[in-house]
Parts: structure tokens; sequence; C-alpha cells
């Protein structure tokens, strides 16, 4: 069997959580929170499945739940999607993003990207036959950011799609008011299509806000908006995540869903429609996962690594330039192998070998944990 | 956006159901119980979330469910998988297909698949930019049944991959041990490989065996075979099923799995393998739905429409042309609205316009249900 993605090998995170299991480290590899979820969430699913939710549910989602959804874009974002045309439940995020590719990219279309990115985006291009274009994001003392300049420079009458991340993963950047024009800016007038990774939207520090891409009418009208419930309610394993899209987008969007997974979970979409009634724990979120931020941003002080900033996601990443000479990846085996901590190296979000003496490490941990780790990393 | 489905609208599942609802009828169309799974299930499921398991099951699967999917296999199909590297749990039967197709086809290959079929096939081929290539089933007094001759003539050298389902949706058929022969005997040499959809494997009848493409050494050593959990346990909503191929095609088949939903809900997954510690619910699988057939059958004897043979699968077709001259299309909406029981057109299954005059009932349903079904349906 001639491979399809010759490429690609086991994605880091599962051969980093397989390492730290190994080597009984602290796994601030993979991006999990360790800590249990809201126990009135478990009992909302439970209380669907003895209700008998257990057939399947409609295709585009239960629609209260894409009510719920609705309801929380207009009030953070000011954008009314329409619940029954422009909303779809997913089976996690990653399924919506391949989804809204395979929908969308021909053959042949380019669409850019840009890295260091999720590793799930440029094998979902290929698999839809289109030709990722990476442009690399600029990285100084002062951190990471996107060279719009560059973007813009990568588009050709070929270009399809540009795939933008906020809260980024792995960087912990977010993108501002003058990012989003800026993308404006190169898409207007065009017919290229915005897909937006928005997973983290509720992880965003400082009082700063979520530069959503529904909030920009130029974006928005021609943008998929990927959201995930397992990062927003600490259930990652649940697979159950959101896309929104204006209505001929969603449409097409729905063609390739209903044949890929059908409908998702019926029991967890049920609990989750009742659990977002109380809008507490998405609004607590930035105040809950900023304190663990601090603490982490705090203890790593007091070590050899050099910080780099964390506006946003559950991500903390580092230098280790004062350490060490090896690869990131050499790096982040060795540190947990032996540190017994372990991170994620920033080069596996790169196509091409990109070494910048960096790694991620996830700070969704209970405050033990977190403690743990410093402890242990502060004898590097 | 211009499509890359054009030919594809809402499947039938969807709109008959959407139909069913509206005119208040017995809803007999998409394939799904209206009765409670064991509520031991539920149970397993409730306290693997109580207990915290909530976070990304491995890409693969939960180890002891693929270990009780290894030793159900073994036991039934006397095929020893391994489970480490021959067995991935999916986000339901539907994803393991368009998996197994997107990491196998690749554009310009021809798809060899068997007319009526489930209505996810081919569009999955073409978004893999492969070629679906319908052979139509033969259909007479005898009922339905796969024209051998014709699927070899349909071999090319561009021929990537042949679909097979059984027992098949939506005619009821099974394949026995001749036809597995007759398949070997076209694949045999050739590096054509084999998607065998078995989610009904435990609804066979008249304690004839099921004919697994696992229990063949020439089909098995070539074949993606694809289950589902939902159908055996009664809960089509859960969205878990899984895949079985040998460790070179299963290798593939993970890199597009670990992109397009990267792993599959964990407290379901971890119910399912603590449930599935006793055979008793799938041993006694086919007596439960053999019990109403028969009686689906004997009440339907006295009634206008002709019986086809039903020897597996939940579903049973019935010819009409003693009734009325509508397109299936048409008669199953009719059905529908006036007598109020929800039925499939088998046309809703062949991707170019096919009349025979027969539509598909789904006996999944309590005795009462069916009961009330037959009531109206000996009324037309
Ligand atoms: C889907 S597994 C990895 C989770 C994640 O997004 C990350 O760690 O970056
Ligand atoms: C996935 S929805 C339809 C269920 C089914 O397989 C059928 O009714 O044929």
């Amino acid at each position: 069997l001639q491979s399809r993605l010759p490429a690609v090998g086991t994605t880091v995170f599962t051969l980093m959580s397989a390492l730290a299991t190994e080597s009984g480290a602290v796994n601030l590899g993979q991006g999990f929170p360790d800590f249990a979820c809201d126990p009135r969430l478990l009992d909302a699913v439970d209380a669907a499945m003895r209700a008998g939710h257990n057939q399947y549910a409609p295709m585009t989602g239960l629609a209260p739940l894409r009510e719920a959804i609705a309801a929380k874009a207009a009030a953070l974002y000011g954008h009314a999607y329409d619940a029954n045309s422009e909303i779809t439940v997913t089976a996690g995020a990653t399924q919506g993003i391949i989804t809204a590719i395979l929908c969308a990219v021909h053959p042949g279309d380019d669409v850019i990207v840009i890295e260091p990115c999720y590793d799930s985006y440029q094998p979902a291009i290929v698999l839809a036959g289109g030709v990722p274009v990476p442009v690399a994001m600029r990285v100084d003392a002062a951190g990471y950011s996107v060279p719009w300049d560059a973007v813009a420079r990568a588009v050709t009458p070929n270009t399809r799609m540009i795939v933008v991340n906020t809260p980024h993963n792995p960087t912990g950047t977010i993108l501002r008011q003058a990012d989003l024009d800026a993308l404006a800016d190169i898409v207007a007038g065009t017919d290229i299509l915005i897909l937006s990774d928005e997973v983290y939207e509720h992880m965003v520090y400082d009082g700063q806000p979520h530069a959503s891409v529904s909030r920009h009418p130029v974006l928005a009208e021609r943008a998929f908006v990927v959201s995930s419930f397992g990062k927003t309610y600490h259930v990652t394993g649940w697979k159950v995540g959101y896309v929104a899209a204006p209505a001929s987008l969603m449409a097409e969007f729905r063609k390739v869903h209903q044949y890929n997974v059908f409908s998702v979970n019926t029991p967890m979409q049920a609990g989750l429609a009742d659990f977002m009634r109380d809008p507490a724990p998405w609004r607590d979120l930035p105040a809950f996962y900023q304190r663990k931020r601090d603490l982490f941003r705090a203890g790593l002080a007091g070590t050899r690594f050099t910080l780099l900033p964390a506006d946003g996601t559950y991500f903390q990443c580092v230098r280790y330039d004062g350490i060490s000479d090896l690869s990131e990846s050499e790096f982040a085996q060795w540190l947990t192998r032996e540190v017994k901590v372990a991170a994620i190296p920033v080069s596996a979000f790169y196509s091409r070998p990109t070494e910048s003496g960096i790694v991620r490490f996830c700070f969704a941990k209970k405050d033990e944990t977190l403690a743990l780790a410093l402890e242990r990393l502060a004898k590097v």
C-alpha cells in the first residue's frame, strides 16, 4: 500500500505521552488537564443516558447545544450565528478542522498555514489534494509574531484558504485587532477562505479580549471558526467540538461531516447543552488558568530557562539556550527521561526542520503537579 | 465555494426521520432501536467518568477495549488480530469507513462498490480523489444477490479497492462462504484491497454463520473490517466503532485517523471495555432480533406488501407493486405522511436512478412499536 501521507509518523503527542509514562515523568507534554471536571457536567451526561438519549443525534448536533453555542457567540463576539444553519457539532475540534478542509479545498489548491502550527492542518490539506504553503512566524527576544507581509507575499491565484489559530498552540501568543485587520486586508476582495482554530478561546489573560475572527465582518463572512468543549470544560477525552460558519459554507461542511462521522455522541451533547446554561464555567476560566500560568511562570523565573510571553492557551514556551545545545526533540526527550518532566519540542510543529531552542510546557495541571515539575526543573 | 460533493444532498436518513417526526409517523426508516440499552452499560460509562477517565484516550483506542475486540474476533472468526497493531477504535463505523478509504485510495484510483449500498461509501471515495465504480446487485423473485461475474468484469488495472457489506444494508442479505470464495478468486494475485462493512455482524438469522471477511485468509490479508458498538449494544448515538486490518494497512489507517479525530470518547470506550467482559449481550443478539424479525414478517404476511428474504441486519425489504405505481421515494413519503409509517426508499442507496418498487423497514423496535406499524400497514 502506497502511503497517502508518506511524511507522517505518529503524532508527537502520542510519542511524548508514551515516553512520559515509561519514564515516570510529570507529563507537561500533551495538552490536557490532570484535574477533574465539574461533577455537575457528569451528572448531566448520566441523566441524559438514563433518560434514554443514546440513539443518533441529528447530523448537525442537538438543537439545544447549537442554540447555546450561538447564544455564547452572540454574547461574547457580537456575531449572530443562526443555530440551525450556521453551527455544527463535531467529534472534537480536529474533526472540525479536517472537515472544513475537505469540503473547501480542491485538488491543487494552495492553503497557507502559519508555522509553528498544530500538526493536523497539513496532513488534512494533503488528504484533500491541496498544497500546504507554510509561512514561518517571526521569533525574537520579544517572542513570536505573525509576519503579515510574508503571508501577503505567499498569496497566489491558487490560494484557497488561510489557516489561523488564536490563542496560538504551541506559542501561547494571541492575535489582536491589528492582526485581524491585516488579515482582512489580505483577503478582502478575494475568494480566499479562513479556517480559524479558536479552541483556546477562553484562555486569554491579563484582561485582553479574544480576537475571534467572528468579530470581524470581512473575516467572519468567509470563515470556519472551530472551538472545543474538551478544552473549555476539562474533558479533552470527550471529543466534542463545533464549527461555526456562514450558511453557504456550512452547507458544504455538512455534506462532508455527514459522511465523515454522521453525528456526534448524543449523551455528551445533551449533558453539555444542559451544563452550558450556566455561563460561570467559561466566564471564570481566564482567571482560573491565569492563576496557574502566573504560578508556573513565577516558579520558572527561578530556573535557567528563559520565559517567552504567554498571553493565551494553557501552554508556556521556554528557551533552553543557557542549558543545552541539543536539538529540541533531543532536549525534550532528555528532559523527560532524566529530569522527569515531559515537554513538547516546538520543532514538531514545523513541516521543515526548524530549530529555535524552544520547548513547550502545558500548565493545565493541579498546583501540586506544577510544584513537583518546578522542583525538578529548578535542578537543571 | 465550489462544492467538492456537488451531487450530494442531505442523507435520506435525516430527511426521513424529520418527515416521520413532522408527520407523527412510526419511524421504521432510519436504522436505530427505540428501546433502552442494558443499564449495566450505562453504569460502566458513569463509573469511568466518575473515576476521572475524561481526558484523551490513546490515539488507537483504550487497550482493554482493543483486547476485548481481538478476543472476540479470535473466538468468533478464528482470526488472531494483534490488539496493539491491528485494531483501532473509531468515532463510529462511518468514520472507520472514510478513514480506510482516505488512507488507501489515491487520486484516480477506481473503487468498486456494490449497489444498493450505504450512502457514505461513494462520497468518501470522491473526497479521496477516487472514482466509484458501481456494480448493481441482481434482484429477482428470490431477492438480492451479488453478481460476482459483473464484479470481476468491473476490475481494471486502476482498481484499488472493493467495498463489500455483510449482513447487507439495505437488502438484509448476507454473504456466504461461496461469495467470499468468489471475491477471493477476483482479488488473489492482485493488490486490490477489501473494505468490509460488517456492522451488523451479530444480526444473522436461522443459525447461519456470519461470513466475516476475517475468516478468509486471502481476503483478511488485504481487508479493513469495520464494525460498530452502536448496532450491537443498542446505542447508535454513542458513535463508537472499530476497524481491524493487517498491521501494514493499519499503520496507514492510523496516520489518517490521528488527523481525522485523533481519538475517541474515553468514558464510552472504558464503559464498553468493561461491558464486553460479558459475552452474553452479543451472543444473545441473533435470537433477540430473529424473534422481532419473525414477528414483523408474520404481521406483514397479512398485508399487500410482498416480503423479500431477510437473513441479516435489522432491516426488512418489501415490494409494493401490488399497491402503488409511485416511485420509491414518493411511496416512502406517502407511507410516512398518510399511513404514518416511515420507510426508506431503496433507490436512495443507488448512485443512479434505479427503481425496483422496494422500500426498507427497520424492525429494531419495541414489540408495541412493530404492532402499531403493522396495524397501520395492514390498512394499505
Ligand atoms: C489532540 S492531542 C494534543 C493536544 C494538543 O492539542 C496539544 O498538546 O497541542
Ligand atoms: C448513520 S444514520 C443511518 C443508520 C443506518 O445505517 C441506516 O438507517 O441505514
